[in-house]
């Protein structure tokens, strides 16, 4: 039975960076051992997975059995509940991966279905499904976007040489994963050091997505006005500032159409936990952090991050210098420093990527 | 077939540690599709695998097959040709993973074999042959030791805190598969401010093995009269110095019995390999290095360095002043970077270790 969940989940990974700050979901419609109907949520305020497989249905679906990533809905938001729609098609049992997170609505699309009669099967390959939205887990349950933490690093942990350079440490492959992520969240953000440093585009070039809003972080308007993330115009631009940005590179940064976030400084900072409540309140629910190391040590320093996603090259780059992947202060004791969960070790090319989540 | 070459290469292994700076061996004898007799070469000096076998066999091994990690010797060197022994026995097939690598004798078991009229196969299971036996083959073939560089880190590259605190950044299990491969080795390699800092003992602490060799790599003489690799007399220990050393810690030296391995100041340090071929000289098949960034740096700098075996806690200790795996002046360009070749990955716990072998 596992395999149409299976099938389910492959479906609802379809609709990734499209349907954010909605989640992924997929389903399968089974009828004596057959797939007879398929869908996903395709994009944000389109129909929902079931609704997607019910129409694509090449079979009467009555007596049907239907396999569902997330608990089917019971409310009219942008579309009319899923749970109707299945009790109306003479659906007689529903397989879900996992409850609705939204503790405002978890459980009235199971307990909708069991009242007209239909066995709810929940907790089919739920840890597979919890993965798959955990940016959506996060976001409906706290508001606040899913951070991860992305770095590309030599095997002895430097993101550059001590004469700053870093082209490429990383293979082809793994840049292009990296653009796949960025298509799949809603913003990237980085250091204003970055922005001088390498003057970067930060779009994902990857055929069929949108590029996400490009954040900047630059507690002091130092960012340059002729940058490419000013300039370049196919992805939005938020630059994340405080009162120490002074009122001419303001204006002019209004002029260009940039929008700007200010909060009160931390010790000459943007407070970053008050950065992710503005951006949540924007719709925003992912942020890819590709900063340098000051960035990263202060995102993980200010416990905003949910995730990291290390490429590590098998080179040897050395050097008391060097930029490594983590800098500023750093812990004071390794009993003290952040323990990783979940790990997950990927090969690509050359490369090994090494995912965990923070605890 | 391969299934009886597997056992003799997990016989083989049953010798590390045990034989430097000769050949791990395994052989297997085979009749009737029934394993009749089995041997390693078991400690240095001691009788060859083949032999083993031979003397091992609960059957008449005329007529039988024999597997072999490596080419059967023909000469008489601590005991009678291993060549021979396969001819009497009445063996008619000889399966061989590898070649001796020694230039010296190579193929010359092999002919002894046939001429005998034993049909001789040769590289079953090569590769594996040869990776068991990367050691002597450095060895055998540049009388110079086979290099490790072993690190363990934080997953951004850190083997200690800006404070200088390293306790402990890999678990346990890491800590332990560390000292099965000084079991193995010939000799363990600091820097002498490893001496200094953290006073360790160097031994191998695992039963049935003794303690390697421990040098410390001392240019100038700094190492403190009091410290464990000096008054631990479980394991010799080497002092690799210059004539930069005062006569006086020199003295104190010998009065102590360490022996002094003293070259020829290069910028004020040791020239790593230079002492190596003394090493050699010494029977010194292999060294695996313990040292911190710095002489990390120099020995791949040096190009003195075989394989890395990097463990990696999933942890992050951050910091720009926090010490790397890989300190010294560092590449400037990652064009330049040392590149590592035949990565393989393995969990060991909750760490990572990634070994890779210097291009």
């Amino acid at each position: 039975m596992e395999k149409y969940m299976k099938r389910a989940l492959e479906l609802a990974k379809k609709g990734w960076g499209h349907t954010n700050p909605n989640p992924l979901v997929g389903a399968v419609i089974v009828k004596n051992g057959k797939i007879i109907g398929e869908g996903y949520h395709e994009y944000f305020g389109g129909p929902h997975a079931e609704i997607n497989a019910l129409k694509s249905a090449v079979d009467d679906v009555d007596g049907a059995t239907m396999f569902v990533t997330l608990e089917p809905c019971s409310h009219f938001g942008k579309t009319p509940p899923c749970s109707n729609a299945i009790i109306k098609s003479g659906i007689k049992e529903v397989y879900i991966a996992m409850e609705d997170p939204n503790p405002m609505v978890r459980g009235r699309g199971i307990k909708m279905l069991q009242e007209a009669g239909i066995n709810v099967y929940l907790g089919m390959m739920e840890k597979e499904a919890e993965k798959l939205n955990e940016i959506f887990i996060k976001y409906i349950t706290t508001k606040l976007p899913f951070v991860i933490l992305k770095s590309a690093m030599s095997i002895d942990g430097k993101i550059a040489c001590y004469t700053g350079d870093s082209k490429w440490i990383t293979g082809e492959k793994s840049r292009k994963y990296v653009h796949n992520i960025r298509g799949r969240v809603s913003a990237i953000m980085v250091g204003v050091n970055t922005v001088i440093k390498d003057n970067p585009h930060l779009t994902a070039r990857i055929e069929g997505y949108k590029s996400p809003t490009r954040i900047v972080v630059d507690s002091k308007g130092r960012i340059p006005l002729d940058s490419n993330v000013i300039n370049d115009k196919s992805a939005r631009t938020i630059i994340a500032t405080t009162e120490l940005m002074s009122d001419n590179i303001r204006r002019k940064l209004k002029e260009r159409d940039i929008d700007i976030i200010e909060l009160k400084n931390s010790n000459g900072r943007v407070p970053l936990k008050e950065l992710m409540v503005k951006l949540g309140e924007q719709s925003i629910d992912s942020v890819l952090i590709e900063g340098g190391g000051t960035l990263n040590w202060s995102v993980l320093e200010e416990a905003v991050a949910d995730k990291i996603m290390f490429f590590i090259a098998p080179k040897i780059i050395g050097g008391k210098d060097a930029i490594t992947s983590v800098e500023g202060k750093g812990f004071s004791k390794v009993m003290d420093s952040i323990n990783l969960r979940d790990i997950e070790i990927e090969r690509i090319e050359d490369d090994i990527l090494i995912s965990g989540y923070i605890k």
